[in-house]
């Protein structure tokens, strides 16, 4: 049998699995900021033409898949398997996107970490044989999000200067065997860690020592050291939550510094756009990946990143039962497609 | 690369992952069922001494996993990998049973059908080198999910004949690559299938297509027929959705007759019990697979089964929304330890 495993968190890939083709839809927030040029649908109306907001958000995830499967120049028929999830109760935004298209779907829930989760899980599928032309999707949406997990939008409720804005969003990245793009190199699997933090409306500072935790793991297993990389970007801390992350490392004497970016930070302009901490939600880190990051891995701007996706595995009823919010981290190293 | 992809849906094992521990924990109904003697823990307190359900629930899961890494003889930090989910709202009786034990953790979502989806990642993860001793892990809790799917349990509610009840369960397996224990050669994995039914009280109906599916394309990848196993089992489509299935087989010329059982059958007494048609809910195949199932493999009284976890990806809110019940099934074929 193969021996791909690294340490304790992290396998290799010795046939390194090729991100072919990637796809992003965004809402019109999204599509105001300073991604916009990297994204390849942006819809002007947040009801994706749907009656719900389940449905807008399930719409969107269906046109990042059929986005997909059009730019990769490829059949639905081909498409090996599908692994996605979101945030929404029971997973009903992946599970309507897949019903009766005929591709063998896998479920995950990893919470705002699902982009990172899935390219983990497609790295495993492509490289140990077991499927091909894989994919990783996921989504979120502001207002079914805010419904879910705080108030119905008509309530006006103020928003704390912690709080993340969830974004609108869906991405999808293509996995397979062969073929030209940027290519998965190793992947390093989360643990759920703790810290007691409680405030719904700070996700950031909840998941933090998730993210450390990885990162560490990550560096530790593969004997590599944070210049390793052109950039270890994070998914979704937002500006606090990566403030916090920058000084758990540094009290361990891990310097992150210039090579640290959240993909919470580059969504949306600070300044501009009112969302206070930043973005979150899944949507986030898929659609920073699915656009702005393999667009620039894909140019040669950037050689090498380490795609660390970030989940609070919170639900409203943990948080009504007064316990803490758990965070998960998942680490994904990508290689340009010229490296 | 290695190919071990078969036809659409399947995959084969060349180096046969091993099942070399389980457990089971049961709730007191299930404890008074006729697969009692299967059962690691049996426990009378349906709150297994927590404040909440969700909260007892999740020390199911938690005594499960124990239970399981102490049959097992090793220890919590030789387990690579917990592949787990349940059916909470943002699947809180996983995270929250995973946290701060160090085990990386792969959320998943596939409604009752986790116990199968967890072992045929497990079979990816093990057989591709990727990580070894990897548990797949879930539960449910009849209270749990009556609150969340139906009605408080104050309120009194009365059950259709159609409905079925959940179990108050957790089942754990350790998947090794090398060890003694009954072993997976082949999965297959589902797609999500909707034929309309928008019945949440008749589960087993919206499922029954999905498993037919699923049979179906595992014996045509694999070039087998239903004799090639000694049981098919299905989990948890219950009488009702039984029936469903061996009439969708009939017609399409698939006469799975006598070798058809199903876990919402299998898990109650049917006449003693009152569950109406059955037991549903991912810890009904999780507890019948864990003790039952392995045992009959392991002692040499089954040879060859197919176990079929079968999953409604429903939630309250796409009832609401007017929504059909969307079914999923993934299959796991396991040959006995004799064998």
């Amino acid at each position: 049998m193969a021996d791909n495993k690294r340490g304790k968190h992290s396998f290799v890939l010795p046939q390194m699995p090729v991100i072919t083709a990637w796809a992003s839809v965004a809402g019109k927030k999204e599509g105001q900021g300073p991604l916009a040029q990297s994204f390849d649908v942006i819809s002007g109306d947040t009801y994706f033409g749907q009656k719900t907001w389940e449905q807008a958000e399930k719409q969107m995830q269906k046109i990042a898949l059929d986005t997909l499967i059009d730019k990769a120049g490829v059949t639905r028929q081909q498409i090996g398997l599908v692994f996605s999830g979101d945030l929404l109760n029971q997973c009903i935004g992946s599970s309507f996107t897949l019903r009766n298209t005929g591709i063998p779907h896998i479920g995950l829930y990893g919470a705002c970490s699902t982009m990172a989760e899935g390219l983990l899980m497609a790295s495993m599928a492509v490289c140990g044989g077991f499927s091909d032309k894989v994919i990783a999707l996921t989504s979120s949406h502001f207002a079914s999000s805010e419904r879910q997990y705080r108030f119905p939008l008509g309530y006006g409720g103020q928003r704390t200067p912690t709080a993340q804005w969830t974004v609108t969003g869906a991405g999808a990245a293509l996995v397979c065997s062969a073929g030209k793009g940027p290519r998965i190199e190793s992947c390093t699997i989360g643990t759920v860690t703790d810290l007691g933090i409680k405030d719904a409306n700070n996700m950031g500072a909840a998941m933090a020592p998730a993210a450390y935790d990885t990162i560490r793991a990550h560096l530790e297993d593969l004997h590599r050291a944070p210049e390793d990389y052109d950039l270890i970007v994070t998914g979704d801390l937002g500006q606090l939550g990566k403030d916090a992350l920058l000084e758990l490392a540094k009290r361990e004497g891990v310097y992150l510094g210039g090579r640290l970016a959240d993909c919470g930070t580059l969504v949306y302009d600070a300044v501009k756009q009112d969302v206070h901490s930043g973005g979150s939600g899944c949507g986030c880190s898929a659609i920073t990946l699915c656009g702005h990051l393999l667009g620039q891995l894909q140019s040669g701007k950037l050689g090498k990143i380490l795609f660390c996706g970030t989940g609070a595995l919170l639900s409203p009823t943990s948080t009504q039962q007064g316990l803490p919010i758990p965070g998960v981290c998942h680490a994904v190293s990508i290689v340009g497609g010229s490296v």
